[in-house]
């Protein structure tokens, strides 16, 4: 029998599993045979979900994950001449082991992001020099996380101000929306409200995070970018066979508001979390929690401690600043459990030895 | 509720599904939480069971799929100005839209194979040319097909007689594996019996042609290689975040020799496919039955009746020659209407209206 | 003092030096400060030049050598997913390490040439397989060499022809001219003339092998290419700094006709060369002489002896046939020297040692 | 008769022509032919001079141009997946329209600068961090431009820290040397001195800055760098065909110590033109100089006056910096003719309209 060392943690929401609902939907098109690389019916019917949510005209092309769904947008979008403006702090330009530089060829431009992770138009301002010097890679792309990598949520307003920075320069634009249902929720907004201020011209939306097994989308509605990523996904080793089993997963993942509810749980949680720690001695909460992230600064030495209750990461090891994710599966008592926790390092002290 | 039209046909073994055992095995570990990226316990027993089959040193790498399974092994294994000699029918040449040309750099040297689709000494000869010119792109890398693209195996004399040839040049060497297990069933030897005559530098190991959701494993021996997958495979967009849902599916299909039983069940359906269709008038098999693949040639007005009896893919439309795949769900049943259906057809005869 | 044993011969028309014109104009602009990259008055001034023979809108780009020009054009006009349909024996195919896979990451389709070295539309027609097919490089460029390696020229027809399958199915078209001013000389037309009926899109116009110390002019067209290439051509580090020292060389190959006169030169040449052996006993002219090459097939024992009086390459070893090429320096001694050669070694017989 | 509007100016050491020597020395090698592609006797002759200058394991590889050299240098070095460590103002970051990602896939960390635009053990340790993080690029390789971009010179000291550095993290080290003759005449050391305190592992040693129509040399020593660069050169667009001509350059710029008297002269009109200007009103010189640039701040609405006298080019249009370039041909009168020139202006003062 397989033993299994398995523990519940808030070290990422792809550290938990797969919701149920989703689980089960992957037995029930287990059957039979169906046609592979995206021509079976269950593919289909989520493009007409996807269009129902993002608009008539959108393409969803599925990827195994979300380097790919970010670094293939890019490379569809732009040319390997231009640059990508990104925040300092994204994803896109410090944990994806320079993919985007390597697949797309392109530069990023790493924009000092505000208090909360957050793009500004001033920041970006800054980089809008030696617009048509071939010396010099030129801005291409305007590339957003939302909700950013602190877990703050960009406001329509904000958005709406990027959009109009982009439209200046004419960039085209992206959303790594690796947890967007997140947003959406927070913004108490649908997927069309957030495109209508901000038309992205594509979107990496999230499923591994949000309870899949595994698989991003990328969605499209430029007939010209459509027809093109077609050949970059496959080209970039992204073409899943089995496609059904892709599908499928996004197809319950949109059916009956799941997303929206796992969004809802994980970000209830998240606050809840927040609640039950944020009175406590020697804890300071960093950023305004919006989804499913809690920053939390605390004694260094607590962390051995901490991190055997419940598994986190530190996000910044200079500040010391720990990132606990919230997920599906999160419950009232893993909370409590890391709240107890804290409370008896706390009562030990901060100048003990522990 | 979901409407699915699934079909049995004879398509392809990724129009199946996902095997039984398997998808249990998905159920099994998705419990509480895992540390993600290949650092959770499944993925570590794994890589125990892999080293039981292919020698203790081996070092397995999951990817999403055979494409990048194969180009990756080739980024890993030579550098750009090298070039692969690879059979001029093999999927690497002709079904990964130059995958390898944009994502290796490569040049592919399609070398012509034998009358069962098999490479030779002799024709890969003809290439050795202008070693050393820097002009040109410098032979690097033998990669095989076993079983080949039209289902024959290489024994082990042939795969000795390849490996001399390869050691002569210096030539890495590479096993496209999709369905490797079926050449080991074939053969009734062990992987490591296989790696003795032809010691690959990378072998792609199949999963989703046999009953996987999906998954390949690249596997390694070399220190150098192995250290340089780990960045290769980040980088090139192929780093499963929840990997212990990749791990378990291959733990699955190794474990009590699932593979192997996989294997011979698709294999004794081919069996039983020929067999029962040999015989029949207008009815031409074309290569000697060896994994899980019956290419036949039969008269083409024929085709759509047959296709709608059981679907498969026209292989070579200008022989009109059809490729019948089976699988570990292929039934005695599904064979049994396709040879009802021949032999309607074949009662009709060929110059009749149908 | 340097000692260079420098020695005439029929190697390549890049084993002769700078036509004496084109080192005068050198010293020419070889004076004051010139703004660089192309910035300078006599840049401007070539390309009015290229406009009076290549049509109003043509937009010349200076590169550093062939495989630039023919790469850059190719990765200008089609995407990585695209394939490039070109001669068997064509440079692109043999002669440039694999950069066109490695740089543009496109799939070259080495079409079988006829025994002229000419693609033909019937060839060419067997290649359009699998269009629209996600797994399968799609054809997007046909790019001809204009003279062909062989040394012969496409006729106006045969342009046309050319042309017209193309436009079948929308494939962008390039002209590798690195001797183009003999194929105009041949032909007796003009550039403009060959534009009408083979309208190219890209065409890499080749100044190294007709005199000049080195460069090649890629030229375009359409608005769309002229201002990605501005950008392709930096990023793949073909921007010269000097520019006037490429510019002033193409301004005086082109000025008062001098690119005809070398053609001429270099054309009579190889026709004298032809004529004062293709009598001579043992001696085979293979090929049609259209350009400034001659193809001869002689009994190998005489090699040695031959290339010491006048080298040359081998062009064919297992045919045994050798490549004659003259250039603008070349002189009827040259050829009275190599003729004596020939009919030195024709004296003492084939089967006798030498 | 042909019009050229050149105009001596500051501009840039690229604006120069060509040293009489070495113009003068074009003209003896072209004579006769000689075998392309380096295989002539002059390459063979400068192998050896380069041998004699920077050890006895040099080997040469004559390249286009700087960006080139240090692409190609980069890309020989180090993989996709690691990153380049350079300055913030390095021509690399910001001068190469992307090269460096498109081209060597890799990802560059600019480093802040000091105030002299050099690179600090202190901050290039900052970026030390998740070594062995697959999902962050690597640090590999440790990249200097000696001169820096504002004309400093790293003392051997600096150089020898900056060595320590790179040993404690296994860093390979470039040199960008484009000027890197004045970096010897500055600080009275031969090549071989700096390579015993800072051993790169491939230098880019230019030559069109210094007086050569076009061309860079890269040097490396390590015998599986120099037997790679062969094929990486040739795919990467790199190899000259008349190779005699680029190689006669490097020749005679080596020969006589020419190299150090083009160094020593363009640094001494630096140092004049620093020494004339320096005690005028409104003017500011910003950095030492220890080369051939001599940066100044100057009131802006002189900047198109000045300009008319003598070109140049505002380097820092925020504090409105200037950088004034001398080179081998920069006379007396033209630094007599600068300082009139500011002479003028500043007697008008800097209130009044101009």
């Amino acid at each position: 029998m397989l033993e299994i060392n398995f523990k519940k943690g808030f070290g990422s929401d792809n550290h938990s599993g797969i919701h149920p609902h989703i689980l089960k939907a992957l037995f029930e098109v287990n059957k039979s045979h169906a046609p592979s690389y995206g021509t079976d019916s269950i593919t289909e019917l989520v493009r007409k979900k996807f269009c129902s949510l993002f608009g008539n005209n959108a393409q969803p092309f599925y990827v195994f994950n979300g380097t790919a769904a970010n670094v293939l947008s890019i490379k569809t979008l732009i040319e390997s001449w231009q640059s990508v403006l990104c925040s300092d702090i994204s994803h896109l330009n410090i944990d994806e082991c320079g993919a985007p530089e390597a697949i797309a060829g392109v530069k990023l431009i790493p924009v000092k992001s505000n208090s909360q992770g957050k793009l500004t138009p001033e920041e970006l301002e800054k980089h809008m020099i030696r617009l048509g010097d071939q010396h010099f890679s030129q801005p291409g792309l305007l590339s957003i996380t939302q909700p950013t990598e602190l877990g703050t949520v960009y406001t329509l307003e904000e958005l709406s101000e990027l959009h109009e920075f982009a439209q200046k320069y004419q960039l085209k634009i992206h959303i790594d929306g690796a947890r967007l249902a997140n947003a959406a929720f927070y913004l108490k907004v649908t997927f069309k409200e957030i495109l209508q201020v901000f038309p992205a011209d594509a979107v990496s939306f999230g499923g591994t995070k949000n309870g899949l097994l595994g698989g991003e989308a990328v969605l499209l509605w430029n007939p010209d970018h459509i027809k093109k990523f077609k050949y970059v996904r496959k080209q970039n080793l992204q073409l899943p066979s089995k496609m059904r089993f892709l599908s499928i997963q996004f197809y319950t993942y949109l059916q009956d508001d799941l997303y929206l509810k796992i969004a809802e749980h994980s970000h209830m949680m998240a606050k809840l979390l927040e609640e039950k720690i944020k009175g406590l001695p020697h804890i300071h909460i960093c950023y305004p929690v919006e989804s499913n992230a809690v920053f939390i600064q605390f004694p260094k030495k607590w962390t051995t401690s901490l991190k055997e209750n419940k598994f986190f990461y530190i996000w910044d090891s200079q500040h010391w600043i720990a990132r606990l994710m919230t997920s599906f599966d999160t419950t009232e008592s893993d909370i409590n459990e890391f709240q107890s926790s804290l409370l008896q390092l706390s009562e030990k002290g901060v100048n003990n030895e522990i």
